[in-house]
């Protein structure tokens, strides 16, 4: 077990990697009542491990971010009486953890909270880092705050349960984190991901703690993201754009965001083409996408509806080579030809 | 004009006193955007004064303070492109605040906000701390944020539109911060205070100025309401219960809340008979009710319903003297017995 500490604007984070579900209640010391948030996925996988809890179940799926998701789960709060002097543990993917952060944020202008990650995309990236949201209108993340989790409760072994291409969807986050701020991690993934994704003990621990510290770097730094922390973002731009027109799963859709501006940085930021290649190489070994295939059209499509909305000129997150990002601004007509060149 | 400003671990806001709504646009400098949240009655009195900003109109009323609303102004928010680098305005009293705080605090995970409070209700206390929230299922601000204004514009010439009950719910808050923290002011309570409900320039500035004061100390050494800041609630716990109860504007409620609350001070924290009448007849002076007449019961039994929620004590905020105030904790057969004895 190893913990990490992410220190932020908002308030400070213990990070727990390697520990066990079981101890969940130690993280909830001195609070009076605890409340688990989970989706009726999880709780049909690893109930048996949340006994003694009270539980709010939401429905798995994106189709829970809404408001009116967390006005029902304000209801069950009051309705358990929790205050302040209460705790609140969201157990689940990104989605749970942007629900239990939205209302345990907003509830009483603020309850505790904590999580307890059971997806690879959530351990090394959707949990840590204190935003949380819910969509609205069609805009994803539209409605949220900024406000840290008190801690963050990394049990490796609730992956064993996760598909493989949820699995993927992780690893494409850390293939992010190593691209913009860890070479030495990208060289490890290359030779270590499928021992990673086996659950081989000392490789997940190591891919989850170093994504996790590049994300840590850049979020202690500028919680608000203003500046450093947007370089979380690279190929989010692109990615986004495919999540929307597409409702391919986030990290299939940065995956192939990531080519997208990689081939930018060659062109913009001195990216050499044989490092772009060995991102895209790792990318598609792992089983994750990196070209868009039939769905080119509508992405391009969706890319020019959002003219009005991104300007002229869209700030992107570029690399300057593998583990260092920088951020440029890259024209709109830009950004549709690299899309239009990927096969 | 004064410039004060308050430093909460937040953000700061500046608050600018005697300054005029002609120069708004001035305090959103380096926005794109601004959008005005206002109400149709502020938007009847001063819309001439708003002309050239975008304006999001709601309903007065305590009834618009819900989630529901917030979707629409969310809405609008949308429709009119405003994002990170807008400037949102609430423009009006404490519900437009509360509205446009919690509305600028979540959207986009926080845009930057100002306020120009239009009643003195407003100015001398609810625009001023960062609090911000709606109403869910009969809890009055139970879903919101704590995050600072940039700016609090304070136009006393607003204040000539007010209604005579309107200035008096106001007063009620001045009151409240000298009882706590400003024994000077209220003796310049007592000598002044129809100069200053007259709008008479040195007068309501000082008014203003002073009780902004108390609030402001208490909330840059405790932000959150762990401590310090819970003093800003003396009145509030009864007063609560009678606005929730029958329905009495707030300022009225808490009048009597101070009354009751004075009596309990006696008892328990030492607080002399002749400064609770003081107090008493100030508040009788302005025209505030200090007592609950036929609606003590109704007000006996909504406290006694809360009973499960208060459990067997309350935390309370007693006064040891005029300008000081102390927690305590209250038997909830106490504050029945004080609120049963008043006339």
């Amino acid at each position: 077990m190893r913990i990490m500490t992410l220190q932020a604007q908002s308030g400070s984070c213990k990070i727990a990697l390697g520990e066990s579900i079981d101890n969940l209640k130690g993280y909830c010391e001195g609070a009076g009542n605890v409340v688990v948030i989970t989706d009726s996925n999880v709780r049909r996988l690893h109930g048996e491990r949340l006994k003694g809890f009270d539980i709010i179940e939401i429905s798995p799926g994106e189709g829970s971010k809404t408001l009116e998701t967390a006005g029902e789960v304000f209801g069950r709060l009051l309705e358990l009486e929790i205050d302040r002097s209460s705790f609140i543990v969201g157990v689940g993917g990104g989605i749970v953890c942007d629900i239990t952060g939205f209302a345990a944020s907003t509830y009483m202008r603020g309850v505790p909270f904590g999580f307890v990650p059971t997806t690879l995309l959530a351990q090394v990236d959707a949990s840590v880092g204190g935003k949380n949201g819910v969509n609205f209108k069609g805009y994803k993340n539209i409605i949220g705050t900024i406000r840290q989790p008190r801690f963050c409760l990394c049990d490796f072994d609730l992956l064993r349960t996760l598909p493989k291409e949820e699995m993927r969807n992780g690893f494409a986050e850390a293939v992010k984190a190593a691209a913009i701020g860890d070479a030495p991690l990208l060289s490890y993934l290359e030779g270590n991901w499928k021992k990673a994704s086996g659950l081989q003990r000392t490789a997940i621990a190591k891919v989850v703690h170093d994504s996790l510290q590049v994300k840590m770097k850049a979020v202690s730094a500028d919680e608000s993201e203003r500046g450093e922390r947007m370089k979380l973002n690279f190929g989010h731009t692109v990615g986004h754009a495919i999540e929307k027109a597409t409702g391919m799963p986030h990290g299939e859709a940065i995956s192939i965001g990531m080519v997208a501006a990689a081939g930018l940085s060659g062109k913009k930021a001195g990216l050499e083409a044989k490092e772009a290649q060995r991102l895209e190489s790792l990318l598609k070994e792992i089983g994750l996408p990196t070209a868009l295939g039939a769905k080119k059209d509508e992405v391009l499509e969706a890319i020019r509806k959002d003219k009005k909305r991104f300007g002229a000129k869209i700030r992107m997150v570029l690399l300057e080579r593998i583990g260092s990002a920088v951020m440029a601004d890259v024209g709109l007509e830009e950004m549709e030809a690299v899309v239009d060149d990927m096969c």
